[in-house]
């Protein structure tokens, strides 16, 4: 594990790194921000942060404005990749399918099962990677934006027990539902769309165990929410099954990092309350 | 004038704008924050941010963390590009000369003359635009950062009882004794010495009759702290020529904008206090 950046950031570490991932099976970046309470030694919890299409471990960490409010939490802050990368990796030309574009399942199909597997790479190997080289408690929250957000709510209704707390922001909340989702799914997963609700968090809700409260926060004014996001599905089976919700509308916001910086220190707030 | 960009961010308007400049003569592009109180048509006063070398009217508002502070003070921030553009301005294959590198100055020299004139766009032509298009008073504060740092300090002390308030993160105080200031003025200004003094903080501040103070924050740990920003030749100016400056030299931070994000906030309170 070699780190490639390193930079001081509200009194704390903004860094990333580079390690041979077993899970993806290439090499991988993520960037860890540790607050000034985790550089005093301090083990401090972790709130993972799942980037959307297209993006790297770099957009989230320049972009959102996030460090502030780690540093005043106290938490460390993880954001990997958002897919398995390098010249040895299946691809497509498309933004949505492919590197970039992991989807944060574990592909069952050719060509893609041989290093897709951002599920595993994101619950397993990256937090054991986390809490065995910085100094993080096993105290663990999760975050998204669009992709992620999906990423980060079917995480933590897969895996009760994991996660004291999630978040998202734009979530494609219905993948089996929305283009994006129906695209990437019969790729990943074949064309049985049963297998696809293992990694749909409106299915997922029916049947979840922990009752973890999922909070949203969703653009009123966002170009992707009618066709692609539908949060009103998931507003839906969370009232079928009684499964909590938070689902905030903020009008006027699109589906930019400019909407994400402008409430991220709500999520941060939530988040803290939870792992403290 | 034509609007490009439109985003809502903390509850007010970050918006990019393409205009033809009649002092640049080319189309320009520039940022603009509106914070909610100009979106309620109060007139606000207005923050200029001069990007450094490289940079687009894009670097500070996607990685600054600044609109949040804007909307808290209700200050409109316009960041404009770092020079002149298009294929028919004169350019140079070095990052550090030509496009993206206007160094904040009226060049007198050819190729350069005939469109590098960033100091009086930014001083005159540009809130001659602002101020007739958009809810801003004639309350005006100037920062940047780097090359533009040296922009904000120089235009400031050019300029008596034109900026209420002034700093700069990582400036280039004396380009006349930095590499990437010789380089340029050289080119821009030619090979007289004396010319260069007229665009430079160390020597400005020698003659300056209005004493405005200057707030300048520096990293400890930037990469271009000895050889190109020698911070200590501005306060040994200042101290001789009586001139206030507050100089933060903030230990392990580099020359990134993690270090402007850190800070920025404290430099939103500065010039919030004197535009009040």
């Amino acid at each position: 594990m070699q780190r490639i950046e390193h930079h001081t950031s509200h009194d704390g570490h903004q860094e990333v790194w580079q390690h041979t991932s077993a899970t993806l099976n290439c090499e991988m970046k993520f960037a860890v921000y540790l607050p000034p309470a985790a550089l005093q030694g301090k083990k401090c919890p972790v709130l993972y942060w799942l980037s959307g299409l297209t993006c790297t471990e770099q957009n989230f960490i320049t972009k959102a404005g996030a460090q502030g409010y780690a540093a005043e939490h106290g938490i460390i802050v993880v954001a990997p990749d958002t897919s398995p990368r390098g010249d040895d990796v299946a691809n497509d030309a498309a933004y949505d399918l492919g590197q970039g574009a992991g989807f944060y399942l574990n592909a069952t199909q050719p060509p893609w099962a041989q290093h897709y597997c951002m599920h595993d790479y994101v619950v397993e190997e990256l937090p054991a990677l986390i809490e065995a080289n910085f100094p993080a408690s096993d105290a663990r929250a999760i975050s998204g934006h669009s992709m992620g957000g999906h990423g980060a709510l079917t995480i933590a209704l897969r895996n009760p027990g994991r996660y004291r707390s999630v978040s998202a922001f734009s979530p494609i909340v219905a993948p089996s539902q929305a283009p994006w989702g129906e695209k990437a799914f019969s790729a990943y997963l074949g064309n049985d769309r049963e297998a696809w609700k293992q990694y749909d968090a409106v299915e997922l809700v029916k049947t979840a165990t922990e009752r973890l409260p999922l909070l949203v926060d969703q653009g009123g004014a966002d170009e992707f929410l009618a066709n692609q996001l539908k949060p009103e599905l998931l507003r839906d089976a969370c009232r079928a099954a009684n499964h909590p919700l938070r689902l905030n509308i903020r009008e006027g916001y699109d589906h930019s990092y400019y909407f994400i910086a402008s409430f991220i220190g709500e999520h941060f707030a939530h988040h803290a309350r939870a792992l403290a």
